[in-house]
């Protein structure tokens, strides 16, 4: 394909796009397939002798999308939702077209710069404290990962090196490996499958800290778990020079702004205090929830920043950026460099030693990178701030507007305060019930929703996750719940 | 901006992507410009309200184009190729449409299917061994991956997992701890920065096998090595109920095919059975070099794939599918969904436990991940094998020729053999020389390559690279560099 062809093939890639996305409720939400659909529509090897552009086309229709689950249709209500624009699209194409691979400064300096900039500018639409910002006289600065599973990962990486130099320093008879296998982090039991994977990546043990009936981890949970762990001899502690006794082994916690299952807010303010005594280092996953502190009246949620060693959320979720765009700040860009740093001479470049450069590739575990700080420049300026705020008040409204109709039904309880765009509801009844419903819902390829576990019940977790859900389609998502719950209850096994 | 806008901005972007490749060779390859440059050009903040998007193309050309480093341009030899066709492009745009996050099979089945079926299409253009191909009866499969390296850390992560259960079966007092601070990895010393990296991560112990004078590995090498350090006690033994003494310590061999200092090929079929008779789980990486493989004349290189535990290559390199798409293949499935699996509610869906479904987030270090395999289907079926060999061919026929033009000028000499499409080459002469060679090159900004180093000599690397490249800009680059080395002769220092 030359480019005069792609110029054709790209406008009707373009049209097709435009279309899939303004009729995409008309299409079923989630698919009705076996398992291993897929391998018997198209052949088992790759053709020998190229194709026509039509047929690869006619099979994205009769082969794709049979098998999609539509994230983006206003009647898609599970996960957590995955932003999507036209402006970020559009950037996409421009960072496909690029195609530089940004490990370092060198191999595009735009692509650092911008990224750079962009969560400068990111990180004041949030009000971070001044030391996260890069261009100021700080020691901070932001960086884009693929997710926020790697920022978790990255962050509880740097903390473990942290950790090892600090008892090495006062301790050189002590090697690595024994250091490692001390080291104990803390997270709420709310927190995501990503953190405890991050523990047993870094092959740390992580201890899960029992949450409040709201879900959220407040300061005297977490130090009466570190105090019991300290009676109980959990936790190892090293002798140091200068302070007689330090146990560098509690390494880390990792709070959580808006919990995956449930949207609860652990309470920095008092954990933050408790990680900088305790010398640990605190991680803030705010993945979902991060995009609506650009937002006044939600910034408060986010207070306790200012003890935090890291924070990380998604604009991939909620601001508008398609996916993967994970914004990810540290306090200290010597913390995160220094557990990483390798420098072979094929990746070194002339400016790499004046101290003015960014080279990526020691903020991340993958090498390459692509130009993702273009989504967020395409879509910071095409919606601004002001569009921005409105994307999430819009979608937060809807949610509220979604509880009000579960709090009228006297058959229904909702399980935990609605603050964001998720709303966590049931039957009230067995667990067995609600699987019921919900399986009565998947099967209906209507609306499409997943559930989470709360205080050991099962809970159905509606999310409000496409930019053009309306209220028609909130409305008409409670219509069809009530009809399947009326059914539901009509049958003799109830 | 909605749909019928987008309709007009995507054609206009799909011109501006046209126009830009088409005319990418009469930019600078290299840019010219101080750390920094980029954020006075643009405001410290974002808009508050949206802006045009006529604004935003202008400082695209305004404030990026300078910056960037043209990694398609036919005079860009640095590094390794990073791929791009029209058809991935094409591709990119319906998965970013698409948007779906594909990290289960419920999430958007069609992802998932397409992708193990499109890495069985990949595993049989390389002749991969049964084992690896999804669709037979062996236990093996394929995943896509961001990077290589994050393939190599996946590798190392399945690898201690299996070696401490190995350990915790006979021994089940051992802490998961004490087992970890005893394993030891080797690689090459010639392997990529990512290796050493990923031990870094996984908190193990890497030793470095010397290499040949063709910077491979054999199999005496290691051996020898192994040797050494089992009898100076650097490995330490643990008794098992079974065989009486094992070293589990030894758990994993990353070999190379096609290094990245000097496209160096380890001997894989003399250090597959030394690994399979110490127990050691064998990676390969042959993240570049892997996509020559699809030739039958360079497979003969991919021989002892067949003692491999897991098998990694990047299409993203040098297969014209755009970045990232790093396709790897494992022997075992259950050996790299054990080391990680984590199975939170939200996650949960009603055809997982069938054992027919694969939830490639089990296989990764992110949670998300994008549709990907769309790229590999769109490209494969444009251009098909043999439009892809024909692409390999011609790069490799291009190295060859430059590699004649240096041969031909006793000034300098070839550092290593060419195999595939890099070339190593320098002055015959001092370091320093050559140094201040790649330094003019770089600072003329015509041509763009970055040294390595081999046996202590500083070397330059000239890997083809753009899709575009053909023999014209192979004859003009070896002009412009012969001018400079001419120039730089004339000076009086030399």
């Amino acid at each position: 394909m030359d480019a005069a062809e792609f110029r054709r093939r790209g406008r009707e890639m373009v049209d097709y796009v435009a279309d899939y996305l303004e009729n995409i409720e008309q299409r079923p939400v989630y698919p009705d397939l076996e398992p291993g659909y897929l391998r018997s529509l198209i052949p088992s090897e790759a053709p020998l002798e190229p194709e026509s552009y039509e047929d690869v086309m006619k099979d994205v229709e009769r082969v794709i999308m049979p098998g999609i689950t539509h994230w983006h249709s206003p009647y898609f209500f599970a996960y957590f939702p995955a932003a999507s624009s036209y402006p970020a699209m559009l950037a996409d194409m421009l960072c496909g077209a690029i195609g530089c691979i940004g490990f370092s400064w060198a191999a595009s300096p735009a692509c650092t710069e911008l990224e750079t900039v962009m969560l400068d500018w990111l990180g004041k639409m949030l009000q971070l404290p001044e030391c996260f910002i890069a261009g100021t006289d700080g020691h901070g600065g932001g960086v884009i990962q693929g997710t926020a599973s790697e920022a978790t990962l990255i962050s509880l990486l740097a903390a473990r090196c942290k950790a090892i130099r600090r008892v090495q320093a006062t301790n050189p008879e002590i090697s690595e490996a024994e250091v490692l296998s001390k080291l104990v982090a803390y997270t709420s039991e709310q927190a995501h499958s990503s953190v405890e994977r991050a523990a047993l990546i870094g092959g740390v043990m992580m201890r899960k800290v029992p949450t409040d009936k709201t879900y959220a981890v407040g300061g005297h949970m977490l130090k009466q778990m570190v105090e019991e762990d300290k009676a109980a001899g959990f936790i190892p502690f090293y002798v140091t020079k200068h302070s007689g006794i330090e146990c560098v082994c509690l390494f880390q916690f990792c709070a959580t702004l808006g919990t995956t299952p449930s949207c609860a807010f652990d309470h920095t303010t008092e954990l933050g205090p408790i990680c900088n005594d305790e010398n640990m280092w605190m991680h803030i996953d705010a993945a979902y929830a991060g995009s609506a502190f650009i937002c006044p009246e939600f910034r408060p949620l986010l207070n306790g920043i200012e003890f935090a060693d890291s924070f990380n959320f998604n604009p991939h979720k909620w601001l508008l950026v398609n996916f993967d765009c994970s914004a990810m700040w540290v306090k200290k860009r010597t913390d995160i460099i220094g557990a990483f740093k390798m420098e072979p001479l094929y990746l070194k470049h002339e400016n790499q030693e004046s101290g003015l450069v960014t080279d990526y590739r020691h903020w991340q575990i993958p090498l390459g990178r692509r130009f993702r700080s273009l989504k967020l420049w395409f879509v910071f300026r095409m919606y601004g701030l002001k569009g921005l705020q409105a994307h999430i008040r819009k979608q937060v409204a809807l949610a509220k507007e979604f509880e009000s109709l579960v709090r009228a039904d006297k058959r229904f309880e909702i399980c935990a305060e609605v603050i964001m765009g998720l709303v966590c509801f049931r039957l009230k009844g067995s667990n067995e019930l609600n699987q019921n419903l919900l399986k009565k819902i998947t099967k209906s390829q209507e609306i499409h929703l997943v559930p989470c576990q709360l205080s050991g019940r099962f809970v159905l977790r509606f999310a409000i996750c496409a930019r053009t859900t309306e209220s028609r389609h909130i409305q008409q998502a409670w219509r069809h719940i009530t009809q399947l719950t009326f059914e539901l209850l009509q049958e003799p096994s109830h």
